[in-house]
């Protein structure tokens, strides 16, 4: 090897390269590439390497490429924001999923014209081709080169331990680090305190938009100054740009909150407070059926059910731990049962009662109320247990993001020996339910310990981990790592969905945890007459009902399946001469339970339909004068498709069928398909 | 008539007698005649009557002569107290249930030996056959001759506003009096401040016994000095005490705290409070059953199910009132979302969140959430809303007064033409599953308005109350009025259901609301376009489903029909080689979601069978040899009557029919009778 060579890694084969040697020049005749990975960190393009460093290009279109635009694009943002608002202190810019932010400090918030501003001098700048390039700097030099600009001052002094959430990606401890934008001739038009990596160049950055404005407290503590924050989304096209813009569409318009608002399913009325749902008759009818089911399936699969209240003295979440490490998450203390003398002298010490933020506690109670036996184990405590966390008001959002919260939260305790076999089938039995209603794309995240924080020893997390692992992986579902992720009290597997339009949701976890059968002294009695501590599994399948049922309206953008849709059936008749059969019809489907509405509203027959194709009930079932002589009924559905003339018998007898199958009905093919009905 | 002589008039006829005649003479030829009522008030025996009075007899076994003899011997008692206790200070001693208290001021409370005592003193001085003497008193010489006697001289004070409860049966604003005993040559031997009537003569009380002793507050005020307090009971028969005795050693065998530990059916663990249950795997089974079967129930019959939160900010609780007239029965606030800046300052206002006592305010604003048409009355909310309500640590007692309940709470909003129609399918819809659960014996209680405090018009409170009463009579049922008993805000009808030993409890109510509907402003758009307001029922069926249970567990001693029953089967093999054939036996009735239990312990099969019966459960299903060779199980019932060498497959159909069919099973004759199996 020539002496002013070194050697580097690319990700099949070793590569000499002479000493000094960029990104720019190893990858350039690839002007896909926009950044170099380096020993699993990414690095601006213009980075030279080190003997035995290990090489991977990063593309644009690449997620960590995506990430990098983002990260130029907030930049761009900033510097067009200063020309428009030249005393703007700068907060933080960091990447954001799809997209990226950066916060203010400006006399008056930014109005939706500032954003169009903005975003015209965004595209002008960027087509102008700035570079970017990166110094390292001392700390002195830093706040020299940051005067005037309080907040990057403050955040020059972190340590490590102090940065918080996205703050990492503008200092991280150790090394800081400015990033100019120079222009065509080498000049430095802007400059920013960042971590990096960047763009080489802005025009990298192929399609962006401005979204919209909100307000932030300063580190997100609402004792410091309130910023303006903009969002904006960039992409490698604007194909990529046009498609991200056309799911927010679907999404916007399968959002729960707008869904449950049209559709009469629920409401958050001012006189309770924010996050606290109030589920009007057709939303329970939903939550209903699929908790119906949901206890169902428990019953089925050996649980044991309990029930355990809202409220409890403060020293159970000593017991716990949650009033140490989960105090900010729980509502303030209610103190009770004091009793004072004349005097107002306290004859009687009180007690704090808290709302319960979990259920697990009352659970172990439960557990421990009586001598258990191996011959008891599996023991599957099982519960819809109402928990009530605290979130800041602004911080809540619909039913995904609550103050109080429905968890169908089971907690299994187990013998060593019995714990393989019962993670396995715990993971089975989530699938298959999540799979009834209508989730069928699905990867697993497993959590790893935490080198620096954990209880137990290494020998059961070993144990435990390598069983989740393999669990995971008999699934035949891929399975990501989430190393050093796990809780400090055991591993987790949880399974994340897609929903309908592509989204990813975190639904049911398994939780492996060796901390709290020890804090509770929990024991069972072996066969050796030993006392043994059982292993204790949290699980939850829906995660909470309230957001489960979100993801469902979203997934299902309010068109549920037969069985759970809040109006199975609409009736409407083509005159009112039609009613009366039509009412007897739907007296008899409602016997069988099957939740019904008849149109007797003065509306035209259009209208009527109309209406009812907007309360997507799976079955339209119509009456006219036909019908009516023949002792019939027509079926509508969702797609328009009919099946006409059906006899009321059938008609029940293939309704009822759908419902029990947990069929998803648009059309009738799906009905023809599902039942035993058969096309006219 | 005799210038000297009035008139008064007995039940069925006026009667003339001489002017200063008492009820002593009156009745004199009837010693069982120990008081009299004049003009609905009861007087003691020696009360002389004026012209026109109504005079009737009271007799020792009555229910008011019952209630003058256990006065009379609270004042023994405290006579027989200051002979053991020289320096006791007198409380107040009235009647309550089926006996009497007294409350001391000692400076030692009474041990078991000085009940002893004091009961064979009391004995002494029935027999030494004292008479008591009633005199009226200024208030003055009251005082004087309640010198010393602290709390005397606190109640001698008292005007009517600030009397309460039991202290009526003490004084009575107005006149003052009070009664001596007299031995035999008209001494005065002892004394007591009281209100009265009283007996003729010791003599009259028959049988008493000293129950058992509390601490009390002075006025039940926890800020006054604690008393001591001595319960008696006492009977016109020493046959009847003996019944009392009897009735209650069988109530304490079912009582429900006992059997829920015996059962293992809930606990109330110290962790968590007082008052605050924690339901068991098998009490959470009969809770399930019970909950599963109002589900079905209620959406047959056209309820909406909704779902509130537990908590809400207090604004609700003022638009409803219950923070002015109901505050102390709720828990103290929790404050909210307040924020301050860096000085401390507050920059943002918070709430006081309250825990729920009432669900009512919830569903008005779910009637309230949107625009309602007479075309959607009577709408029927339904939930189990679990309320919080603040009892005091002391007064908890068990599952039938506790501090966080679950109601199956309804509330029926209807026209006022459907008011009646509406009225009378409630009461039918109630009385249906009461019976359903194995009561059978009610009566209905009216309560009508309090004349000094009612909301709502004069009309409608006639109306409301005259629909109650009809429908009530027209439910064949005896009803009972309460006559002002009704709260301000509308007419109830409540059900009084005996259990299986006579006791009665108060279960499902139905009350009127006029207040609520104008405190919301409930409206719905009438026929003719007008808006108008709704009427408002409020609807409790179970009460609460934690009392309830309390009720079921109690009139069934534990023993519960087979729908009920935390444990359905209880399988037991005479050996263990009998332990296969039986498990697939429980294996396929669990498929069936029957609850059962194996007993593989290693105890002898006699004590397997002792366990298996005290597990209570309705079916005991043993396999032998024989039983196993044929492919048979043998049915062993509760009464100890066997069915043997059933074919599996009929005992899995027959204990699924007993099931569905909600028999009670004690014996093989029931269960010929209430299913298809015929006895071998």
């Amino acid at each position: 090897m020539n002496q002013s060579n070194i050697s580097i890694n690319l990700s099949d084969h070793a590569k000499e390269v002479a000493t000094g040697t960029t990104g720019t020049q190893l990858f350039a005749d690839d002007k896909d590439i926009i950044a170099v990975m380096v020993n699993g960190q990414p690095r601006d393009l213009a980075t030279t390497f080190n003997d035995g460093d290990a090489v991977e290009p990063i593309t644009l279109g690449s997620d960590q490429g995506l990430a990098i635009m983002r990260h130029s694009a907030a930049h761009v943002m900033a510097q067009a924001v200063q020309e428009v608002r030249p005393d703007a202190k700068l907060g933080i810019g960091p990447v954001i999923k799809d997209g990226f932010y950066y916060d203010f400090d400006v006399e008056q918030p930014f109005t939706p014209d500032d954003l169009k501003e903005i975003e015209r001098r965004m595209k002008r700048i960027i087509k102008s081709s700035q570079s970017f390039r990166r110094r390292v700097v001392s700390e002195d030099e830093a706040r020299a080169e940051e005067a005037g600009q309080p907040y990057k001052q403050e955040l020059i002094g972190l340590t490590e331990a102090q940065i918080q959430g996205d703050e990492a990606s503008e200092v991280c401890d150790g090394e800081l680090s400015m990033y100019d934008n120079l222009d065509h001739e080498g000049a430095v038009v802007w400059k920013d305190l960042c971590r990096g990596p960047h763009l080489p160049n802005t025009r990298y950055i192929k399609a962006l938009k401005l979204m919209r404005t909100a307000a932030a407290y300063w580190r997100g503590d609402e004792k410091n100054p309130m910023l303006q924050r903009i969002y904006g989304t960039a992409w490698a096209s604007k194909e990529d740009l046009k498609a991200y813009m056309g799911r927010l569409e679907e999404a916007a318009k399968r959002d729960h909150r707008k869904l449950g608002s049209e559709m009469d399913l629920f409401s958050f009325p001012d006189e309770i407070g924010p996050g606290l749902p109030v589920f009007h008759p057709k939303g329970a009818a939903v939550i209903n059926a699929m908790e119906d089911y949901s206890r169902e399936m428990h019953r089925k699969n050996g649980y044991s059910f309990v029930q355990t209240p809202h409220i409890t003295k403060g020293h159970l979440y000593e017991i716990s731990g949650h009033l140490q490490w989960y105090k900010d998450g729980m509502y303030p203390p209610m103190h009770l049962d004091e009793e004072r003398d004349g005097d107002g002298k306290v004859v009687k010490q009180g007690f704090d009662y808290y709302l319960k933020p979990m259920n697990c506690p009352m659970h172990n109670l439960i557990f421990k109320s009586r001598q258990r036996s191996y011959k008891e184990l599996p023991l599957r405590l099982f519960e819809f247990g109402t928990v009530y966390r605290y979130e800041k008001s602004g911080e809540v959002h619909g039913l995904t993001r609550v103050r109080g919260l429905t968890q169908d939260d089971s907690h299994i305790y187990c013998t060593r020996e019995q714990m393989r076999g019962e993670l396995k089938s715990i993971l089975e039995f989530v699938l298959k339910v999540l799979k009834d209603f209508g989730l069928n794309d699905f990867y697993l995240e497993l959590s790893t310990k935490d080198p620096d924080k954990f209880v137990g020893s290494d020998e059961v997390w070993e144990e435990a981990t390598s069983t989740l692992a393999q669990v995971g992986k008999e699934s035949g579902l891929e399975l990501r790592d989430d190393p050093g992720g796990a809780a400090f009290y055991g591993p987790k597997i949880s399974v994340q969905a897609r929903d309908a339009i592509g989204r990813t949701w975190q639904v049911s976890t398994i939780q492996l945890d060796f901390n709290l059968p020890e804090r509770f002294g929990l024991e069972y009695i072996a066969a050796d007459g030993s006392h043994q501590r059982p292993v204790m599994i949290h699980r939850a399948l829906f995660g909470s009902i309230e957001r489960f049922f979100a993801i469902l309206l979203e997934h299902y953008a309010g068109a549920f399946p037969a069985w759970l849709a809040p109006v199975q059936v609409q009736a409407v008749p083509v005159s009112d001469d039609c009613i009366p059969h039509l009412q007897t019809v739907v007296d008899r489907l409602k016997e069988h339970l099957v939740r019904c509405e008849l149109d007797r509203s003065d509306d035209r027959f259009g209208k009527k339909i109309r209406n009812a194709a907007k309360s997507k009930a799976p079955f339209i079932l119509i009456a006219g004068e036909e019908d009516v002589s023949k002792g019939a009924v027509s079926f509508r559905f969702r797609d328009g498709s009919q099946l006409n003339g059906v006899p009321v018998d059938d008609a029940i007898a293939w309704i009822r069928q759908a419902i029990s199958r947990r069929a998803q009905i648009s059309a009738v093919d799906d009905f023809v398909e599902r039942t035993d009905a058969v096309k006219a």
